[in-house]
């Protein structure tokens, strides 16, 4: 099937739809969420009715979004025959066997990851996307429903997260195309942004302080390296995903190749998250200790103690940035 | 004069100069820089001779920017007939008297503040723009100039620093829509971030630490307060102006309308940064201890101890956030 057949077949299928129930994944994102919102709004504007799943609550910055409070953590009973899937690889990412889905279903997915296991009927994947918010703003430009204001914050804020403030490589000349046409009907670009950037919760802040506090400077300024350990979390008041993205702050310091954040989850079970800028290949380190992830972003977890992991992961950093190539 | 004459005269002037001379403003930053050198990178492009001029040294994090190299601090001599001024609000902003200007000599003004004097000859002022940088791309195609990728970098540079990565409230569709423009000519995205974003001296990281380090929650959580003391400067080894932006930590905390970093500049010299999130407009705070700046930004400088600057600036934005509407 040809791209355009396929996308004409998806359109075809939601034409014809008189309900459709959209499930996005666990862990739900700016992306995940505002697309299956976005989505679903046009598609009651067609006068369709409408289910929204995720197996998880929205997280508190997102709850902005409008249509959010209509999410629901079950799931749809009796399921329509309509179901589409919005920015996930596999049923398992909504916590879904192939049991769970009714033999009479028609999956239509919609995603932009490459590693997609294409487990629908119909799938649109498009991993050039930095979004599915762009497919989706797609999609919904082919059905030709009208685009209000909440359905244009729905795809915006998609977009925005997913593309971190379209700083990622991901991002295209397509994805500031599709953006300009949301701006076009007049959202609230300062309320977003705050909606979504600034709700951090103040033990997260103080998590960051605990952080740097234990900032240390190796390999001759290539490598800066964060430890948090459980005394620091019982401190903060922060739970363990909180810490997401604190690397960043020792990743920016000028001449820092390799940036480094050491979590205690627990007695013996450190976890690193490990980040480079420009060339170490921090997946193949991270492979080396039982773990793995992307060139640029990995990681992997310790069982010896804090100080241990550290002094192993200081050592083979150093090493591989010495020797000034991957290992 | 109307628009499109405007713009046509402006254009005029530089297709007939053999030589032209652009300057931009102290204190420089992304956009006054990239929009100069890629004006006239340009014009070079069309056979001109070109010299660059800034009062300030190129920003360490500005000095990837293609051209910067030959940006002098010397005033050109003999001057060209042709001067175009980038982002200027009047020949102020370049360290410029009337006098330092050629009797014979066409200024071209080209800017996006409001406040613009309008001091040139031909004063293309649009303050609708995020960027001058949006300007400088219409002025590069208008004038048929090839926009080669070290152009389009000073370009993107120009418009993702003064829109804050899209962020601000000048951020329009036209800006998402030029940025396309530069993302079809194959930039490097991630490099050019890296370039300008994650260059932080280790001294601002420290000076960050002990900031949050002195964070104080008041007025049940809806102001958040952050101090630096002439010991906290000495002893990260940070310049004051270092401190540029900390005070957003302090605002994205859940729940906080307004946030302060008070810094110690001197000994009784308190220098006071505020921001508020929606709606407490702390320009009026700033100007009723003798500072001012906008709605959401300003700043004022008291002349006691930290201490009591603390206690007055507590009091008086508490009793602000407590009556719920502007002073």
């Amino acid at each position: 099937m040809n791209e355009n057949t396929l996308v004409q077949e998806f359109l075809e299928v939601l034409r014809k739809a008189p309900k459709v129930a959209l499930f996005s994944h666990v862990s739900p994102d700016g992306d995940c969420l505002g697309s299956m919102l976005a989505i679903g709004l046009a598609l009651e504007k067609m006068g369709k009715e409408v289910l929204f799943y995720n197996p998880n609550l929205v997280p508190s910055n997102l709850m902005f979004l409008p249509g959010s409070s209509r999410i629901s953590q079950q799931l749809p009973d009796p399921q329509p025959e309509t179901l589409v899937f919005v920015d996930c690889t596999d049923l398992g990412r909504v916590n879904l066997l192939t049991s769970d889905i009714s033999k009479v279903s028609t999956i239509l997915n919609l995603d932009h990851h490459i590693s997609n296991q294409h487990f629908g009927h119909i799938n649109w994947v498009d991993a050039q996307a930095s979004a599915v918010g762009e497919l989706a703003l797609t999609l919904i430009n082919l059905l030709g429903a009208e685009i209000d204001s909440d359905i244009a914050t729905n795809l915006y804020t998609a977009i925005v997260t997913d593309s971190g403030c379209f700083q990622y490589g991901n991002t295209t000349a397509q994805t500031h195309r599709l953006t300009a046409e949301l701006l076009d009907l007049g959202i609230d670009l300062v309320s977003i942004h705050h909606n979504i950037f600034d709700q951090k919760p103040l033990s997260q802040i103080k998590l960051l302080q605990y952080a740097l506090n234990g900032l240390e400077i190796h390999a001759e300024g290539q490598l800066a390296l964060m430890t948090l350990t459980l005394e620091d979390f019982q401190k903060s008041g922060a739970e363990q995903e909180l810490s997401e993205g604190l690397v960043n702050h020792a990743r920016s310091i000028v001449g820092v190749e390799a940036a480094v954040l050491l979590k205690e989850a627990g007695p013996l079970e450190i976890k690193a998250g490990l980040r480079s800028n420009l060339w170490l290949n921090v997946n193949e380190i991270a492979t080396k200790f039982g773990g793995g992830g992307h060139n640029r972003a990995a990681g992997c977890t310790f069982r010896v103690p804090i100080e241990d992991a550290k002094q192993s992961i200081v050592s083979t950093i150093g090493e591989a940035l010495r020797i000034g190539r991957n290992y």
